[in-house]
């Protein structure tokens, strides 16, 4: 496989946040509170009906956005034409650099509700305006990696390949989704940008079109495997047991020059279709030509499949895991926790922050998770730390870490789950998240402070 | 509102496509294919549940892709280390120009299940190539764009503001989707991006963050409107009724100075706390104060918050809309219908394509659309033909229409439609779409021709 070509920034990303961020980043500057340090908090505030987990994806995107984010001058005219913020402000963005430090889970570890996937500790200003980039990015890149766990987990070994690019919520979701994809164990994608940006292996067969343009499809199947010996044959483009049959044909025809390596189902009762499929191309010898399945699947049709015993080698995905279909969004919130030292939360109905820095240790039985506990960050408690820092002063701290590597050592966290959280049904009991008593006690102590302050009673001098 | 910024091609897109359409390509070129003209159409198969019609969108951004859309030289130095292309075929790539003529509906059309939404007539592996981008663009910004028609009709007048962009399925979703939204009727977007590409309002007002960062409610308040006159001030980071109260407070405190527009509310009940909200602030002399709602908004809740006769002028609409969260994707197909001048079909299961080159009459009753006839493209049929020819060579046909036009004229053909389709529920009956005779004709015709060569009775010379 080539190796992965750099993928530069897209041009006006500085650009890509809510005007409300700037308002604030410009208000803090006028009120001189922007170099005070913050803590934001990404975490998801519940898991999506249908997750048992989350698999953390996104981060290291972040990381390398981060460390690039400018504004170009033409974005600056750009605001400068909004005619509301003052030159100060915009000399100020055209010095921006992200300055902060990152902390986070490794991509690809599996997170709970309320665990923080990342924290920014950054200048205030600086920590504001990069918000909807990261929980934009992150949680893209979250929601995809968890709905493909789920697929992987049902195709149960066999390999499954991405085909989402046309049904994706667009270009970014595309290439950024078969990265996610591949990381939670997709083996291929048909998205020839997505393997030349990260270096995930491609995979494609034929469309139904090649079929269409020729007045037969004995003599289309018979083009395609002299240019492409190797190929998988879409056989159900006019009657799928006849392009089966079409196949053995080709077979005969060729000889020992007959190296098709499958024939693709991509429509109709995909479990009997398989099994005529399977009996045919057995009743000719042709073993070990495999069975691909394809066409509105996912994780529940590839496991009612499978258990119904459907003689198929690999599955094709794309619309529901492109989209995330039954989850297509995630509760994502991204919180101010701390500023200049102190605790922050919010009193809002239903929407609970954990104040401060965090860590999250995860505990082990017999090589199983089964419980992770919610911290303050400076706490020492038994179990694997699982956020690390990733970037100080606005630079990584190591490099980008190979997909591949990242992929195996996910498919091992997710593994090290119990098996209830595994399987595609809702795991009973969830798995346990407790917070420890020295974060509670900050919470507790924090929402006191707050909501005196709140009733104007104390709350002493102002924070900056 | 400044200009658009110009929205430069991704770096790398032509690769933006799945591997088998290279495939077919080459094998195109190989098999001396590639320069017939192909029709190809793209429509959806069907309207998702909860929609009574589809907004077509994303052809204008189609035009400037195909006519600008290049092989880069490290585009081709990738392919070429897949190892699987012979130089002929790279060298093809390499002087790759779109040459193929568009036909499309305007920008916001209403379209309805198997109307094609364009056509296009180009060299066979040219229109082949461009099929993952073409579907993934058109198919985005049409489920985004039909999605916020819903929103926009629910809010009856009162004006929505798209909050999305941290919850869009990636850059590309928020982007384009705010562009969507827009054209659907959505008064602005927070994205600074999208406002700057596609001049979009854009809007904000302050995040619960700002408030956080103060030791009070008071003080953030205060010190926001002291920079932001006529800022909306949001009021439930702690409690809702005493944010309110304090907006009031500030309003006796800067007498003749205080302009602010209005207060947010984010969380909890809406019915219930814009109702407490507008009472508090009425009872103060308020009355020019808005009120604003926003969290976990979409139509059916706009449309119930509105019904129970809730006080509120605007709303902010986020993740449901931006991932257009009951119905995230649409089953929108990109169809061979057309080679060599021939017909084409397939006849799997489910999967009906209708052949040739078509067009869509709409009919009008006392300026009501009353039924769509799909007929051949060269018929002459009473009603306005939505499908219009865009591009010719490669090149567009005429400027890109004004996003300010294209809305006003979106706006004109949605009122059009009978009030059942705009409507949020279920269309009862349906709008009428019917075939044309002699498309019918054709369809009988071609699938006999196609099952007569598919049974290899038949069919005659190759297509080529």
């Amino acid at each position: 496989m080539p190796l992965p070509l750099p993928a530069p920034l897209p041009p006006g990303l500085a650009l890509f946040t809510d005007l409300y961020e700037l308002r604030m980043a410009r208000a803090y500057l006028a009120l001189g509170m922007e170099r005070e340090t913050a803590v934001f908090s990404l975490f998801a505030r519940r898991l999506p009906r249908g997750r048992n987990f989350l698999l953390a994806c996104g981060i290291e995107d972040l990381l390398d956005t981060l460390a690039a984010l400018r504004f170009a001058p033409e974005d600056l005219d750009h605001l400068r034409a909004l005619g509301e913020f003052p030159e100060e402000f915009l000399r100020w963005l055209a010095g921006f650099r992200f300055s902060g430090a990152i902390h986070a889970v490794p991509e690809g570890t599996p997170v709970f509700a309320e665990e923080p996937i990342l924290e920014v500790v950054a200048p205030m200003a600086e920590a504001q305006l990069v918000e909807t980039l990261a929980m934009n990015q992150v949680g893209l890149q979250t929601l995809l990696a968890s709905k493909a766990a789920r697929v992987v987990a049902a195709a149960a070994g066999r390999p499954v390949v991405d085909f989402g690019s046309r049904r994706a919520q667009g270009l970014d979701a595309a290439v950024a989704g078969a990265r996610a994809f591949h990381l939670a164990g997709v083996a291929a994608t048909s998205n020839v940008l997505a393997g030349a940006r990260h270096g995930i292996p491609v995979a494609g067969t034929m469309a139904h079109s090649f079929v269409q343009a020729f007045d037969s499809e004995a003599e289309a199947f018979r083009a395609y495997a002299r240019l492409y010996p190797e190929t998988i044959l879409l056989v159900d483009t006019y009657d799928t047991a006849e392009g089966v049959r079409r196949v053995v044909a080709l077979a005969r025809e060729l000889g020992d020059a007959f190296r098709v390596r499958g024939v693709r189902l991509d429509s109709g009762d995909l479990l009997a279709l398989s099994r005529e499929a399977r009996a045919i191309l057995d009743a000719a010898g042709l073993r070990q030509v495999q069975v691909f399945a394809s066409g509105g699947l996912d994780e529940e049709r590839i496991a009612a499949l499978l258990a119904a015993g459907a003689p198929i080698d690999a599955f094709g995905v794309g619309t529901d895991m492109s989209v995330s279909a039954d989850a297509p969004a995630l509760d994502l919130a991204y919180k101010l926790t701390a500023y200049a030292g102190v605790g922050r939360t919010k009193l809002s109905a239903g929407k609970r922050i954990l104040p401060g820095r965090k860590q999250v240790f995860r505990r082990f039985r017999d090589g199983e998770a089964e419980e992770d506990v919610i911290a303050r960050a400076e706490e020492a408690l038994p179990g694997e730390p699982l956020l690390r820092p990733l970037m100080r002063d606005g630079r990584r701290l190591h490099p980008r870490p190979a997909l591949a590597q990242a992929r195996a050592e996910t498919a091992a966290r997710v593994a090290a789950l119990p098996a209830r959280l595994r399987a595609l049904g809702p795991a009973d009991p969830p798995y346990r998240v407790t917070i420890s008593t020295a974060l509670a006690a900050h919470e507790r102590e924090v929402r006191a402070r707050v909501a005196a302050g709140a009733r104007g009673q104390g709350g002493g001098a102002p924070a900056r």
